[in-house]
């Protein structure tokens, strides 16, 4: 995400109660690891291989996991932990698929890696959240 | 969802391993509370009341939760309990939020009628999924 | 769309300037057919035919234009009709591939029959808005 | 986008009738202007001011719009283009309404520029497009 747009939403969601411990550089790398699988699976599910199906609903939650991180005034800790969750699960399954490919198919490799790295990082951000509660 | 569509879609997910044992009447009403869900939290949302942000979480959460239903070739039983969590968790959240203004908008009423609604789905697929394993 | 919250949302499109003339029941009669559409070319994508990535791209126009006709708060006549153009044109590319194999797969014949009905309530819903302005 | 996905993104691109002229760094950055687009529109509504309905359909064409690029596949020129147009449309609206708030929301201040970016970028893909044709 754009740096002054992220300072601008740091600034409203430290005003959020509950959420002035919060550590948004945290918050920043899960949604661009978010951002970046979403697109990643979409460009995988074209290849029209066996993880496509896997790879769409993967972008879906990813895309819906990033929107919900942009707007916390809609959400709560208990919540949010809850969709990390299921963000986790999906990434973890769809990594999985792809990676049956990863020898025949660059694109499932990397699709792979983001599904990885967007696993990653909302374990961070779940951490990060129950530090703080 | 039309029911032809759905016979259909019913016989594809019979051949996939696992699937058998599916009430699919259960997922059809699962997938359409997802969608009232979506429809109520939209036109809710555009009230920008203080509700909204929840409705919008809501409205993606939802439409993400009713394409997963129709792409379980893309899932497992465990990832989409996380997601039924995650949903459920949702709707509860936004089910609350719009509680607090059913006096006064009728519009916030009918959407903290189709969360609950949404919810109790989600509720009933879980179920059903955990009986199957 | 639920007829209850199809009158609240009514009664708040009928206080914006411009929206006294729309007739509602069109409008109704779109935003269903849309979400008929996407639910469609949702399940169809599954099937990982040559129409997948299609069906994908019409799946998302077509929600984003179910969702627009819920915020008519946020749109203008003029962006309105481009939109329903760019979802007619998705819908008929859609549905020329789905014609493809509608011989050997029921669910592409279904597609592409959702894909036609979708149009033709875009048509009539911009036929609509071209009347009153 | 990633550059090496990009790069493999390209290289099954160039393989499709009609689309070896096609300049991917205008393509990237279409893509990449929608991307910031949705994320600038997705924060912007949950300030719930007058923007906010707008924003919301803004975000959603933007990521229909960048998600359609990633499958160009399931796309011909001449739905591209229709497409691009509505998200122009959808942009400049939205810039529009955001420019009222300019001058005491920093956040509609940054949005509004994200949509003209959105804008210039879809006029130079669909000024690309026409060109190829």
């Amino acid at each position: 995400m754009d740096q002054m747009m992220m300072g601008a939403m740091s600034k409203d969601m430290m005003s959020m109660p509950g959420m002035q411990a919060m550590d948004m550089s945290v918050m920043q790398a899960c949604m661009d690891a978010c951002s970046a699988c979403e697109q990643a699976c979409t460009v995988c599910s074209t290849q029209m291989m066996s993880c496509a199906p896997a790879c769409m609903n993967c972008a879906d939650m990813c895309n819906t996991m990033m929107r919900a991180m942009m707007r916390m005034q809609g959400m709560n800790p208990a919540t949010m932990m809850s969709m990390l969750d299921a963000c986790m699960a999906m990434c973890q399954l769809t990594m999985d698929e792809c990676m049956e490919h990863a020898d025949h198919s660059e694109v499932c490799k990397m699709c792979a890696q983001a599904c990885k790295a967007c696993m990653d990082a909302c374990m961070a951000m779940k951490d990060m959240m129950m530090a703080m509660s």
